[in-house]
Order: C-alpha cells, then structure tokens, then sequence
C-alpha cells in the first residue's frame, strides 16, 4: 500500500494543540498567514505528495538510481515528479519572497518534509537538502554569486548538493584534503575526492550545485584550514564542468537516492563566504539538514505503522484473552495484547514526535524572525538542545520502530509484499548521515549542555515546565533529578572519557522527558477529538507511560551508577 | 572480510569454563568421547566453515536463490559445498551410530551451526532442518518408513523441509487446511497450499523430505485435528511427485535461502506418528529449530562484530579523549567511549549467548542420555525454560547488535562494501521464524512458568546459584525479586490480557538473569587466559554490569507498576 497523507492528524497538533497559526501571526514576517491558508497549504501539500510522490516509492527501490558511464539515471517517474514540484512552488515554501519564496511559516516546510520523506524517502533525498543550501548560499555569497545562483536553488530549479565526507575521513570533516586553486578570474579550481555525495549527479534537474569543503594553498591543517565553495555541474556560459561522479554506492536501502563517489578536477567555483570559515557556513546548512532528518524519522515510522495498522486491522490468528467470541474461528491480531501494545507504543513516538518537530519549526520561525531579543533567544535556545536529541530520538526510532511494525506482519513483513520491510532498510541510514547519532550526543552534552555547568538546561527546563497547560508533577520531579544528574556530571574532574561513555544515555533521557512533554501538552485536547480517534490517541498516551518512559529511570541509573566513586570539583 | 572461525573463543567456554568434556563423558553415550576429540572435531568443523562455506556468503545474497520455472536453482558453488558437507559427515555429526550418525555430543552440532550461520546463513538453512526432521522421523515413523527415509535425512544426502504455514494462517496452526485422503495402498493423498517453506524446492541434493501438517478427512477443526505426513519430493520408485514450488518470495535478507510457495497436489505420503498427533510430533522438530535459531542470532551477532572490530581497529577519525597523542593525525575509533561501548556490549552478549547455548547443548545431550531420572527432568526444565529465553533474547540481540557494529563503520555499514549490512537484513527474520519472538514469550509464561505458579521456575533458580562457583549476591537478590513477582503475575485475577502484555518484559528479565548467570561463570575462569584476549573478556564483562543489566530493573520496574490495582487471588 502507498503511504496515505492524513492531514487531519497533523492539523490537530498544529492547530488544536500547539495553536500555531496564532503564534506565527505574532511575528511580522507572517503577518497575512491565518489558520484557514495554512490548513489548505497543508492539505495540498498532502494531495500532492499521495499523488505524485507516494505511487513511486516500490519503483525507487527496486529499479534505484543507475549509473552509466558517469551519468546516473533516476527511476522512472522521478523526474516528471520533481519537475512538477519544484513548478508547483513547494520547494520555495519557506523561502523568503524576495528570492522568490513563498514566506510561509516553517511548519508547513516541516509536514511537507515529513510526509515526502514517509511517501517516498528516496524520491525526497533529492529536495531535502534545498534549503540548507538556500540559507547557506543567502548568509553567506556574494551578491554576484546570489544573482547567480539564490533564486534558482530557492524555487528548486536546480538541485543541490553538500559535499564534505572524503574517502579516508567520515565525520572527521578536519581530515579533508580537497584543495582550492586561486584562479587568475577570481574563481578557485578545486581538485578532490568526496564521497558519499548524494545527489552528486541526477537527471532530474538541468544542473546541480555544489557546496564543497576545500583547503586553499596556505590554510592551516585540521578544521579552521577549510573553506567553502560552490561549484556547479554546469557553468554560467553552458559548460560541463570537470565534476565527475565515478559511481554511485550499493546500499542496504534508499535505493532511489545516488549516493555518489565525486572527483574534482580543478573544477573552477566561487568561495563562499570567508576563507577558513567553510565549516561554519556549512553548519548553518547542516542544522537545518538535521531537523529534516527527524522528519524523516518521524515520517518513516508513520509509513510503517501505517502498514502494521492495516494489516493488524484485517489478519486473524488465534484468539485473543479478553476479547468476546464472535462466531470468527480467530480474532484479529490488533486485539492481541503483544500487536496492540507494538502499535501504541509506535503512536506514542510518532504523535509525541511530531509535537516536538512542529514546535521546533515554530521556535526556528521565532529564532529568525521575531522582534524582541529575548524571544529570539529563547527560540535559538530550543533550536539548539532540540536538535541533536531529535534527530538522534525519531532516527533510531524510524529503524527500531519501523522494525516492531515489520513484526507485527511475521513473515509477511520479512517478504516485499507489503512493502515495510523497505521503511527498516531506508531508516538504517537517518543514524549515520548529518552526523552519527553518537556525534549528537556528544554535541549535545558537551558542547550544548556542560560547558555552562547545564545553566542553561535548567532554565530552559523550568521555562518549559511553566508553559504547561497544567501543572504536571511528574514532569517536574524529572526535571529536578535531571538538574542535579546534569551537575554532577559537569563537576567531575577525574575522568575525561566519561560524559562520552554517557553522552547516549543523556541524549536518550533528555529526549524521553521531551516526549513526555510533548505528550502533557497533547493529552488535555484529547477532549476535543471524535471517537474513534479519541481513542487511538489515549491509547498512545497510556502505551508512553507504560512502556516507553520506564526507559527515563533506566538512562538515569546507568549514570547514576557510572558516577559513583568519580572525584568532584569542589 | 569472510568471517573468520575462532575456535579457541568456543573452547575456552567449552573446556574451562563449562568443563564440558568431562561432564559429556559421565552420560553413557559418550563414554567414549575425550577432550582432545571434541576439540579435533571443532577445529576441523571450524576449518570446513572457514574454507568452503564462508567464501559464498556474499554470492548467495547478491546471486541468490532463483526460481525458473518451478525450478530452484541455487547461488553458484552452494551444490558443491553442500555436497561436501554432508559427505564428509558433519550433518549426521550428533545423530545416534546406528542410524548412521557419529553419534557425538550435541554440543559439537551447536557449535558447527554456529559457525556455519555466522559465516552463511542462506547456505546454512538448508542442512539448519536436518537434525529436526530426523529427530521426528526416528521417533514417531514406522520401521518400513524408517528404512527409506532415516539414513538419508541423518548423513543429509535429502535434505528435508517442515511444511507448516498456510497462506490465510501464519503462527496459527490450527488454522491449517491442507487435506490427507487414504488411498489404497496405505499412503494418503496430501493436496494443500503451503508458504514460507525454507528449502522447500532447490539442486542441492537429489531428493527432499517434506515433512507436511495436514487433515485427515474426519478430523476435527483446530490444532488436534492435525497430523504429520513425510511425503518425498521423489518416490522409491525414482517418480517425482506433484509437489511443485510455485514461486520464491522476495525478502528483506537471507537470500541464499530460498521460501518457497508449494502446492500439493494429491502427493502420496505417509502418515509419521498417530493421527490428530501431528503438532505434538512437529513440536519436537521445532524445540531442536528454536535452539538452532538461538545460535544463528550468536553467530550473526558475531559476524556483525568481526567486521565492526577489525574496522575500528584501523579507522582513525579525530581524537578520543583521555588517549595520549601518538602522532597520528588522529585516534582510532575503537579508543572512542562510543565505539568501545558498543563493541564490548555486543562481546557480552556473544559470549554470554555462547555460555549458555553450549549448556544448553549438555542439558539436552543429558536430557536424551542421562542414567537417573532425576538429571533427566532436571536437564528438561532447563531445556523448556531456556529455549524460548534463547530464541527470543538472542535473535533480538542479533539484529539490534548487528546494527550498532554497523553503526561502527558509519556510513561505511550502510554501503556494501564490508557486507555488514547484509547480517543486519539476514538476521531480521531470526526473530519471526519458528515462532515469532512475541510467542516465544508467550510459550515462556503462560506454558511454561504460570501453570505451577511459578514453582519449577524459582526451583530452578536456587539450584542454579547453588551451582555457580561463587555465590553472587546480586544474582541471588535478582532471583528473590524474580520469584515474588512470578508470584504476584501469577495471583492476578481480573486481568486475562495482562500476563500477555507482559510476556516480553518477562523474557527480556529472565534472559538478562540466565545472560548475568552465565557471566557469573565465566568471570572466575578469566584469569587463566593470556593477554590481550583476557582484557577484551574484562571488558565485556564490565560493559554486562554497565550498559546491559540495567534493563533488567527497567523490565521489573514496568511489570511491577502494571500490576499495581490488580486484583489478587486470596
């Protein structure tokens, strides 16, 4: 089955729960958006995504991208597809006007992504990268280079690519070697191997621009030595640049997305922004990447329950205990304790996850453009912590959730037929691309939350705590312990390796009490849905504290023990 | 890399941690059996894995098995290798002299299976049913059955298949349909459709052994109408019968292994064992199949762990903190806490798996072979208790474990390349087939430990930390817990679904019980290795108390709040 767009979901936590539409039109950027163009950008988005994108998904895994002789054939449909969204305007959603960009509030870039990426991750890999490289080109090129190239990346007429991994070093981007030639024009020729680009090539656009991490002659070994530059596939005079992709990856999954081998030969391009800071640039693009792939998370284990949901609704097997005899010589499977208990969980996470990724989308709307400081900060504050937890949280949740669904078919889950085996292959790799899941945590905690002593956790913490719609004292009991679990990691003295032993456990907690959150301003407008929605959604709530929070407890032990006997600061 | 066999590991926990050749040769049937042959044999299986079937593991999943024409042809060079298998005696390796076995302790089979899934788990389906299927033949066939079937199945010149699942019915037996008609001749008429039937059509051997769950024409409806049929692929008299494959399934992994679609049309067979006893006789053959499902999910799991260690052993990405700078332009992953974890946490689940699957192994050997009644049913409770726990913990374990080695290699797993993402598919169906890992659970409580209110379960318990070669105050405080809440599940009274929702909690706790058991008898043996292999033991050990028993008070925690408001039994 293709994935279904369900709209009427996502609208009751942007409207109902979050009341987006009221807190975007307190920013002046978004002055004319009300609820009712929202909800209709929405539901579009929805229409065309179950239209165009979701019937391709099989055909991306199983034809997957080609590669013949330097050129690499997308999947059939996949080009008229893009054609028409980039023409349709989606990918400038977000975008501001004066680069031809619609101006509407991040949320609906954020559902637009996610049900992309839940219809079709392969097909979606291709726009996911957009808009980073929109920001990135906006805050950081010459206004030459913008006239060049902003608007034809903000509409999505040409796509875009971010190449920064080298052959002999992954996430350790300060081992890269591509070099960066000034050329007598102003341009550098930039000459290097990259690998794992994807999208590096494709026949879905006219050409294809490049971001590209580089040494320039007299740069200094290890990160501050790297610049950034764009390269495009195809020069403003018409010519084919000397970018070459040598092959394209074999992959446990996302079949429909070229993951490219790149070589530069003295490709000429322009640098983007200023020499040494290639890694800062670039990190604007990836932020935004990383919110993207909780999205993807989010939207693949939607995908796969949507699945699971469909099969457990109409497959018999047994009888269930509890369940009234009903002339059937089984009962469904959804009534047997196991599958309803691997189906609300997956719930828990999905309507939890969405929460917290539309609230993200609202506070990196807030983080640009509200007019008070102090709002401003606040807002940056959330991006920051709720990034790398997220991205890290709804990834390992999309493979291991994702997996759970695949079970609640047995074999019909293991053999292509319904297709859920795909979403688990496809998941594997949201862990390890835009930064490993191990690299957000260690982002997280040391670089986000001890350097201040957790000053700033706390604070954030309690400013949550008071924004509730209630007053939750579990909540606020888990947020006490945190504060001092934070402390007492931050003051230990004697052992460097520990707040990285640690760094998953604090990621995994943290984001559990984000769950948890998520779910406190989620359940008091349960009232408001019809049955049998009402009930689904209960479900999920009560699956989050019986199955999904006991982990909070076991993440705070595993530290708690692990601190025992270490030396403190006084 | 093939996967490499590393006999001394197995030893190590055959010889000096479970002494196992001197307990094998107190059972009459192996009074003959020494150390020196049992290490002999496993060198020699080792070598035989390495060398002949470890090199097609690759071929076999990007060939695969093929369907033409009903048809199976199998990926190049697994004819061969299996013909020298079974002509050099390895699958009649613990099957009983006068049927033509060697009549060798079944350690030794756990062992060889072990190391044949770890190296090919498609190859290894094939003979993975073997041992079963003469199990259930040699106990419940005629003698004129016997003399055409036994010797064949036992040396594996036929390899033999069970035909269980039916299209509209996947774990629910009872639902079967496929009919046996008397004919004249005694034999009975077998006309049905049957699914995901491993091996169910192939060219590896000459003939093939269906062994085929059908009803008789005045049999009841559900599970106690069923019977046990042998119907042969091709009769005594060298005609091939109307057994016909119809088409292959296409899988997430395990492509080696074809599943195949049969129809029966009107094959003759014979009835194996009484009629409407047909499960009870299956279930044999499938006790002996969830064990071997067990060792697949060890030996994936270190498959997926070779690769993972010899990658960090030489991949350098920036610096691990609390390493001494060496030089290099960066630290080795493996001297990262993050990638440390995750390699010493699977370590502790490899080699704790193998601890208690080689006991296992005795437990049966004792079960078959002991003199006193009293060793016998002491060997069966084990049996009963441990196999569910096993296929359940370890097949999990498989694929979750799998997937953080390949979490390791970064973006490197993901890819073809090192071909650890293709253990992470194959050993996904490990926690469907033979009963999904939800029924494993399910047999555990509800057959196994509820029945007796828990009181087979807590005598074994004290029995075994008498045994243990120290007494352990943390496993013994564990076991106390345990039983007053068996006891408490046991007592609810107005809750039918309740022990079902917590079936899983339940296994995952008595698994990391038995998995912290069996490190309590490995840890006082450590000492007598040689560095640097007894660092490597240390370190999984240390990685068991910090990183996994954890879990063990968050699965307690989560049984403990669900029963609380229960009502009791007075």
């Amino acid at each position: 089955m293709d994935y279904q767009t369900r709209t009427h979901d996502l609208w009751f936590l942007i409207d109902q729960v979050l009341g987006l539409p009221r807190q975007v039109a307190r920013l002046p950027a978004f002055a004319e958006v009300d609820a009712d163009l929202m909800r209709q950008v929405l539901d579009e988005s929805g229409k065309f995504v179950a239209e165009v994108v979701a019937p391709l998904n099989r055909a991306g895994d199983e034809q997957g991208a080609r590669w013949q002789a330097g050129e690499v054939l997308m999947p059939d449909g996949f080009r008229d597809a893009y054609q028409a969204f980039w023409q349709a305007g989606w990918p400038a959603l977000s975008c501001d006007p004066q680069d031809g960009g619609q101006g509407l509030p991040a949320v609906l870039e954020a559902t637009l992504y996610e049900m992309l990426s839940a219809a079709n991750h392969g097909w979606t890999m291709a726009p996911g990268l957009l808009h980073g490289a929109y920001e990135c080109i906006k805050h950081h090129a010459s206004d030459d280079l913008k006239r060049m190239y902003l608007g034809k990346v903000a509409t999505g007429e040409w796509l875009a690519t971010m190449c920064l991994t080298e052959p002999h070093a992954g996430s350790d981007l300060g081992l890269a070697r591509t070099k960066a030639q000034p050329m007598a024009d102003g341009r550098y020729a930039i000459s290097g191997s990259k690998i794992f680009i994807s999208g590096g090539e494709h026949d879905l656009t006219d050409n294809i621009v490049h971001l590209v991490l580089a040494r320039l002659p007299d740069a200094p070994p290890g990160p501050k030595g790297l610049s950034l530059f764009l390269v495009p596939k195809i020069d403003p005079h018409g010519q084919r640049l000397p970018v070459y992709c040598d092959r394209i990856e074999e992959k446990m999954g996302l079949h429909g997305s070229p993951t490219c081998a790149m070589r530069f030969e003295a490709a000429p391009g322009w640098l983007l922004g200023e020499p040494g800071k290639g890694l800062g640039a670039m990190f604007v693009m990836m932020n935004a990447a990383r919110l993207h792939v909780a999205l993807q998370g989010i939207g693949l284990l939607d995908a796969a329950w949507q699945k699971a949901d469909a099969y457990a609704r109409e497959r018999r097997q047994m009888r269930a205990p509890g369940v009234a005899r009903n002339g059937q010589e089984a009962d469904l499977i959804q009534d047997h304790p196991a599958v309803r208990r691997m189906l609300d969980t997956q719930r828990a996470w999905i309507d939890g996850g969405r929460w917290l990724a539309y609230r993200t989308a609202l506070e990196l709307d807030r983080a640009k453009h509200a007019s008070d400081d102090d709002t401003r900060q606040t807002a940056q504050r959330w991006c920051a912590l709720a990034t790398p937890v997220m991205k890290s949280m709804f990834t390992q949740q999309a493979f291991e959730g994702s997996s759970q669904c695949l079970q609640v078919l047995g074999g019909h889950g293991y053999v292509r037929e319904w297709g859920i085996e795909q979403h688990v292959r496809d998941a594997r790799v949201t862990m390890i691309y835009e930064g490993t899941n191990e690299i957000q945590a260690i982002d997280l905690l040391q670089r986000k939350v001890l350097p201040d002593g957790g000053l700033a956790l706390a604070e954030w913490m309690v400013l949550e705590l008071a924004s509730l719609p209630a007053t939750d004292p579990d909540l606020a009991r888990r947020a006490r312990i945190w504060q001092e679990l934070t402390q007492d990691i931050a003051r230990v003295q004697n052992q460097p390796r520990l707040p990285f032993e640690l760094a998953d456990d604090y990621l995994r907690g943290l984001g559990l009490w984000m769950l948890q959150l998520a779910w406190a301003h989620i359940a008091p407008r349960l009232g408001d849905l019809p049955e049998p929605e009402r009930a689904r959604w209960r479900s999920a709530h009560q699956a989050l504290r019986r199955w999904v929070l006991p982990e909070w407890d076991m993440r705070v032990g595993i530290m708690r023990t692990a601190l025992v006997g270490t030396e403190v600061a006084a």
